[in-house]
């Protein structure tokens, strides 16, 4: 049996997430369907991350175990004929046996993009969450303060989760400007929300994200973290931020 | 008599074009009607890029004759509370009355983006136009150098515009490797090819760029682009690049 790790990126606007929903357009059902048909057999995938719909990645990675003789070089390009445009495979190894792409994460890095003002470029819509009002960044960064490091994360979880774990830790949470670009000189400054944590919860992020974005808006108070995160109670903490400024980063092992 | 001036943006993705077409969901459609409701009256403008099905802008123009004493200042926000996210005004100004936004255009500059390689990253490709096979970018720009000048550029014009004049001045295109970054760190290397000129016939650019395309692809040689330029022969030069690529930077008067 190989075991064979791949890293792929998506446009998660039109997916309706990563798992499986039945008649719906799902990242696992486009990749294990593609899989199957290339190697000529049921393939079930193991993934890093399995992002909500509209979220989009970077380099998210599974792994699958196969008996096909396939050459990982040949994978990358056999697959992208197959997958639609919106996922795109970026590279294969064929790994140790006992890697597992899911259990083996180390680590985890999302970024959230907020633009913060009136008038939207209608080109980076797709890519932000627009908040109107003038935000505290100072405020919101002493806010990250008091999430980084090991927590009891329930204040912070969606209903409909799978998890019974609630404890996870951020080694890093940075709030600072930023800018993206798509046209040369057609810049978007935006507030960019890094989280590098050993786990996320269900719609984790966004949910930081959205309590970040109330303490720049001063209807959550920095101070008020800490009490939230005591209080493992999801009504305290802000709402879930939207999903289309959410992207996973990267994946560390 | 008021004349105001406007100059707007928009993602040309889900528009069949700017002209109105029955049926069809159009730029001057959409603007037209935000503005007949906001100032109660049928309003008809008058624009300085007429842009295809899926071509995008940075800075398009029009302007508009009202009596309506409403203040320009005010314009902004009311109009993008009333169009649809893929269109934005950005900028309103009260203007002399022999101000035309169609005919006293300047220069209009137009950028093209290709991806030349294998895996374009999702994320990305809505914005460019991926060519696969290397391209000889030497090649492109000595192409580039022979399409600059004052030419009939009728073998450019794709049947179905209403020109009848096919000399235009181009006076300067650039054809060099750039960048465009949507997520810090993720960047993603292109080919652009900025057209500055005085005037551009139907999917002008989009000819042009088709034809410096092959030229990289060896298929025409940088030396072939005059006599292209004098047979007046539309089938002569390279197939039409895609609209997603396409944007209109900039208009000058």
């Amino acid at each position: 049996m190989r075991n064979i790790k791949l890293i792929f990126q998506y446009d998660g606007a039109n997916f309706s997430g990563f798992e499986l929903q039945p008649g719906k357009r799902t990242i696992r059902g486009e990749i294990e369907k593609a899989l199957s048909q290339l190697l000529n057999k049921n393939i079930r995938i193991t993934a890093a991350s399995r992002t909500d719909a509209g979220v989009h990645a970077l380099a998210n990675v599974i792994n699958i175990k196969i008996n096909h003789p396939i050459p990982t070089a040949k994978l990358v390009l056999a697959l992208n004929s197959l997958l639609p445009e919106d996922i795109r495979i970026v590279k294969v190894k064929e790994v140790k046996q006992k890697f597992n792409a899911r259990f083996d994460v180390k680590s985890k890095t999302y970024e959230y993009l907020i633009y913060n003002g009136m008038n939207l470029n209608p080109l980076f819509r797709k890519y932000v969450w627009q908040v109107k009002p003038k935000l505290d960044l100072l405020a919101m960064q002493r806010a990250a303060k008091c999430l980084v490091g090991k927590h009891d994360f329930s204040s912070f979880c969606a209903s409909g989760g799978d998890d019974n774990d609630f404890v996870r830790t951020m080694m890093k949470i940075e709030v600072r400007k930023s800018k993206i670009e798509i046209w040369k000189g057609c810049q978007l400054e935006v507030v960019s929300c890094k989280f590098k944590g050993d786990g996320f919860l269900y719609k984790m992020v966004r949910n930081m994200v959205g309590t970040l974005v109330e303490v720049g808006l001063v209807k959550i108070l920095p101070g008020e973290i800490e009490a939230i995160l005591m209080a493992k109670d999801r009504k305290l903490a802000g709402r879930t931020a939207p999903a289309a400024g959410l992207c996973l980063i990267k994946v560390d092992y």
